[in-house]
């Protein structure tokens, strides 16, 4: 049973507030905790309920976890629902530290810059893209669904633990992308076809904008280029993780083995 | 206030059950009750709150909607919510038939065939998708989920309405397939690498698999060739929308105005 501090803090965990305070994220069922002992940084503590000790996939983890000296406690399914998001039927739970990333962390000049996309599915969604598709790393300008809230995070199947995730201003952004001479391109429905073939600058950095209001004027104003997918049918847009992965598909390739 | 004939009918419409027994589905909000009215086909009957008479979006559209002579009824915004998913806060609600396809309403020899895709958002978000990047039409085989839910309605973004959806079993879909001519690809991880600018048929079904199991084994052993994409990092696996949008960008190509 957690401490009352303890419950303190995961409560604030479950609002982005809390989780920029702490530093700190909830990794929910043992998939999401597992990338993380996969990627070294082991949780701070384990959470889990009877049921996770016999599932095949987070009774082993469990175990590991302790073998690996992680503090793990149990805890009834009614308090554990407390602290997690709805869909976590497994039953394990575990606060963690969330990656500090700075700029010198990017690995590829294949950047994707998401201004002020909102739903944390699609925050999600892109972050497993774009890691999937090559790119470097991701730019969350002002207004950006937040990275570990738990529904990104369930989305984005372990990269945002890989990918390094940089939040900064527009003004900060487009300083460091000229410095290091990668070129913009803003994604907008009224902008210039992209094909498949097309020539793509090798140091591109990729907007995407809000699922309502699209890419800011400002960032649409200062973009080297504003593209778009052409569309068949009557659809008028598509979504934006979708979107996104085309565009990344078309502009980014050429580094990736096989493809190209 | 509906009789109660009528809610029972909306109560029912909650269920896949109840929209394959009346042929009928729930369109909620403004969006897509004014996709319907664009494909020619006017609700059956509109459900509207006070607070969608002043709204931008909805009031015209319920004006519009009378002066169709849709029979539109006022309720309170419990009783509105009684029967629509919880995203509606524009209070609009229509009864409206599902459209009946079948082969011959076909458009294009660019086929999506999903095999148990399980979650509504991404059949719906595969929809869209599909008629954007010119797919002919959606075969759903059996545990594919229901694509007039509200969930995957409202993924859709009316492309439920306009693009042909043709619920079938697997060897229903082989024979059509096989009689037009229609090459069938599926995906799965440790399939083929597919790559942009690799020859694919002008005539293509693309399966997908389930978001968990994948595309079923006997589909896979049938299918003239399994395709994958080729992943960086360390990622397992696309969401099924995504790798299903990449998939259809990079084979359906050719025949898109200023694509390829």
């Amino acid at each position: 049973m957690p401490s009352r501090n303890e419950k303190k803090l995961l409560r604030a965990l479950r609002r982005r507030k809390g989780r920029v305070e702490h530093g700190l994220f909830l990794a929910e069922g043992p998939r999401l905790v597992g990338e993380l002992l996969a990627t070294g940084t082991a949780p701070i503590k384990v959470l889990y309920t009877q049921v996770a000790l016999t599932d095949p996939e987070a009774g082993p983890l469990l175990a590991r976890l302790r073998a690996e000296g992680v503090e793990s406690e149990s805890l009834s399914r009614r308090e554990l629902e407390e602290f997690a998001d709805t869909v976590n039927p497994q039953g394990v739970l575990a606060v963690a530290e969330i990656p500090r990333w700075d700029w010198h962390d990017v690995g590829s000049p294949r950047i994707l810059v998401l201004d002020a996309v909102q739903d944390p599915g699609n925050v999600g969604t892109l972050l497993r893209t774009a890691e999937a598709l090559g790119a470097g790393s991701v730019l969350s300008l002002p207004g950006t669904g937040d990275v570990w809230s738990p529904k990104a995070a369930r989305a984005a199947a372990g990269s945002s633990l890989r990918l390094p995730v940089i939040a900064m201003t527009w003004d900060d952004a487009r300083e460091r992308l000229d410095a290091e001479g990668i070129e913009v391109w803003a994604a907008a429905p009224a902008g210039r076809p992209v094909c498949r073939g097309d020539e793509s600058p090798g140091r591109l950095a990729i907007v995407l904008g809000n699922e309502g209001a699209g890419v800011s004027n400002r960032i649409l104003s200062e973009a080297a280029r504003v593209v778009a997918i052409e569309l068949s049918g009557e659809v008028e847009s598509l979504n934006v993780a979708i979107a996104g992965a085309i565009l990344m598909d078309r502009l980014f390739g050429g580094e990736r083995a096989g493809v190209d």
